[in-house]
C-alpha cells in the first residue's frame, strides 16, 4: 500500500496507507454502567493513593495509552510522537503524562474536539512525514472538569436540562502504516464558528453550527455525498445539539439526515436512567466512544465507512464571565473498514 | 524545488521546499523600548475601547497576523490552516481570533514552546501534506498572564531574581512552498523532561534540561555538529536558564557552547535598565524575536543557519498548588538562509 497524502480542499486531505493499529479505552463507573459499557477495555477506578481529581485524570489517560499499546503489541519505545490533549488549564494531564512516557509530545487544544484534531494531525504525520507509530489520546474526568469549569463539586448545584455530563473517559488510538482492518481515509481540520450563543449550560447548541460546517466542507472537498457514510458521529452535541445540527443539515442540503447522524455524547449514557440531561461531553467522550463502540461496529462489518466529527466549545470560565459568546470547532476524520 | 519530508529520527524530520514567506511581529511598550525594538513591525498599544487584558491579547495576535499577511501579499482566503496558541486557559486568545479570521485552526499548547511546536507541525503539513499556505502564531500579554498565573496585578508583588517578565508580544510566520530567502530545513518535536524543580519563580531552570535534550536529539538525528549552526537560540530560559543549559551542554558534549547558544528571553529586554531580572518569557517572546531580530540576522547574511528551540514550562497554577514539579518541553526548528 502506498503511503501518501493529497490535499483536496483548504484543510481537507485524502490519505493512503494510514491505519488504526489499536485503540485503548478506559472509563469510570457511570460510563461502564451505561449502554456502551461492554465496548470499553477498562473499568477504571481511582487508584487507592489518589490525592486529587487531576492526578486521577492522568492515571486514567495513562491506562488508556497502556492498553492501546498492549493491544498493538508495542512498547513506548516504538512510539514516534504522542498527540493529544485534555480540558484542564495548560493541558496539565497530557503534559504530566508526557514526563512518564518520555516520548515526543504535541499538545493540542480543541476542547472536546481534541481527539479528532489529534487523529487528523497524527494521520497527516504518518501519511505525509513518514512518522512510524503515533499515539493519539484524549481524556476528561468528570470531577476535575466540573470544579474547574463550573462549581465546586460539593455545592451540588442543580443541572440545567441542556447541560451535559462531562465523561470520565480516556481513549487512545495508535496509528501506523502497516495494514490493519481500519484505515484513516481522509481528514478535515475545522474552522471556528460562533453564532453568538452565550449560555455556558448549553454547549451543544454552541457547537452544532461548527459540526455542520465541517461535515459539509468535508463532503464537498472529498466529492462525497452523505450516503458515502454508513454513520456520521459528531462528538458531544448531545440530544439538543444533535437536534439543531439535524435541522441545519436538513435545511442546507434538502436531505433527511436523521438516520445518518448521531452523536457520541448522546449514546454514552442512558440519558433517562442515568440522569444526564443532554448527554455526555468531555474530551474523552468521543475518544472512548470511537475506540470502543464505533470501532467495534466497523470491525464487525455493521458499517463500512464512518465520519467522526468531534466537537469542541472553545470557551473558558474567564471568557464566559467577560460576557463572550461560545465559539465552536469540529474536526473530521473518515475511517473505513477495509475488511469487507 | 522538490517538496518533501524525510524522517531521520523518532520525531526529527528533514524537509525540502518549505519556506518562510513572511513574519509579522507586534509588541508592547516595554518590548518596543528594548534593545530589539527596531526589529519589530508594530508598536502595539491597547485599543481605546479595550475592556480587558484578554481582549487586548486577541488584538495583539490579530495585528501580528495581519502584518504577516500584508508583508506576504496574501489575504486570509489564501490560508489553508492556522496553527498556534497562547498561555491563557483553554487557549481562548487563539480560538477567539479564529472566529474572526474563519480559517481552519489547529490549537496547540506547549506553553512558551508553542511557536516552534507550530512551526514544526506547520512545516510538516506544507512539506508532507501539500498544505499551500500556513500561518503559525504565538502570543502573550504581560498582564493577562500575570493575573492568571501569579498574583492580581494591583498587588504589586516583589519579583524574584530568577523570575521572568512575560512579554507582551505576538509573532506570526507564514509558511509556503514558494522559494523565499528563509527555508525550514529540519524540525524536532520535543519530549517532556522534568528534573523535579518546583519553584514557580524559576521557569528557566525547569526548562533548561528539556532544551538540552531537544538540541542534542536534533543534532544526533540530523547528523550535525553544533558548528553547523551559526546561532542556536532557546526560547525563554533567560539568564539563569541559559547558564544551566550551557553547563549541561558543555558537560555532555565536552565542547564550549558559550559563543553558540543564546536565548530569546535573555535578549528581548535590557535586563538591568528594564528591571526584568531573569529576562523575558511568554509564548509571544520567541515568536516575536524570531520574526523580528533572528530573521533579520539571517536575511542580512550575518548567519547562514539558525536553530530555534522555544522552551515551555508545562505547569498550571493548580499543579503548582498541588505540589507538583514543573515539566519542561522544547521543540526545535532549523532555518537556513538560502540567499548566501
Amino acid at each position: 500500500m502506498t503511503v501518501g497524502v493529497k490535499r483536496v480542499g483548504a484543510a481537507t486531505f485524502r490519505l493512503d496507507g494510514v491505519y488504526v493499529a489499536a485503540s485503548g479505552t478506559a472509563v469510570g463507573d457511570k460510563e461502564w454502567q451505561g449502554p456502551l459499557g461492554q465496548y470499553f477495555d477498562l473499568h477504571w477506578t481511582p487508584p487507592p493513593d489518589s490525592k486529587s481529581f487531576e492526578q486521577e485524570e492522568r492515571d486514567l489517560l495513562r491506562r488508556s495509552q497502556d492498553v492501546a499499546l498492549a493491544k498493538a503489541g508495542l512498547d513506548w519505545e516504538a512510539v514516534d510522537v504522542v498527540l493529544g490533549g485534555d480540558l484542564l488549564d495548560q493541558l496539565v494531564t497530557t503534559s504530566f503524562a508526557g514526563r512518564e512516557h518520555g516520548r515526543p509530545l504535541l499538545g493540542l487544544f480543541a476542547a472536546c474536539a481534541t481527539f479528532t484534531a489529534g487523529l487528523a494531525t497524527g494521520s497527516l504525520l504518518v501519511a505525509g512525514a513518514g512518522a512510524q507509530t503515533v499515539v493519539v489520546s484524549a481524556v476528561s474526568h468528570h470531577f476535575a472538569a466540573e470544579r474547574q469549569f463550573r462549581y465546586p463539586v460539593e455545592l451540588g448545584n442543580q443541572r440545567y436540562p441542556t447541560a451535559s455530563w462531562t465523561a470520565t473517559a480516556a481513549g487512545s488510538t495508535i496509528l501506523d502504516h502497516k495494514p490493519h482492518p481500519l484505515r484513516v481515509e481522509a481528514v478535515t481540520i475545522g474552522r471556528v464558528v460562533d453564532w453568538g450563543q452565550k449560555d455556558p449550560n448549553d454547549y451543544g447548541s454552541a457547537m452544532a453550527p461548527a459540526a455542520v460546517d465541517t461535515i459539509l466542507r468535508h463532503l464537498q472537498a472529498t466529492g462525497q455525498t452523505p450516503a458515502a457514510f454508513d454513520a456520521i458521529f459528531t462528538g458531544d452535541l448531545g440530544e439538543f445539539g444533535r437536534r439543531l445540527a439535524l435541522r441545519l443539515l436538513n435545511e442546507q442540503t434538502g436531505e433527511d439526515w436523521s438516520q445518518r447522524l448521531d452523536d457520541c455524547g448522546r449514546i454514552l449514557y442512558d440519558r433517562k436512567r442515568q440522569d444526564v440531561h443532554n448527554g455526555a461531553s468531555g474530551a474523552g467522550c468521543s475518544a472512548a466512544v470511537f475506540g470502543g463502540y464505533l470501532s467495534a461496529r466497523l470491525d464487525a462489518g455493521a458499517w463500512h465507512r464512518l465520519l467522526l466529527v468531534a466537537t469542541g466549545a472553545l470557551l473558558s470560565p474567564t471568557s464566559s464571565q467577560q460576557g463572550e459568546s461560545i465559539p465552536g470547532i469540529a474536526h473530521a476524520v473518515a475511517v473505513v473498514a477495509e475488511g469487507g
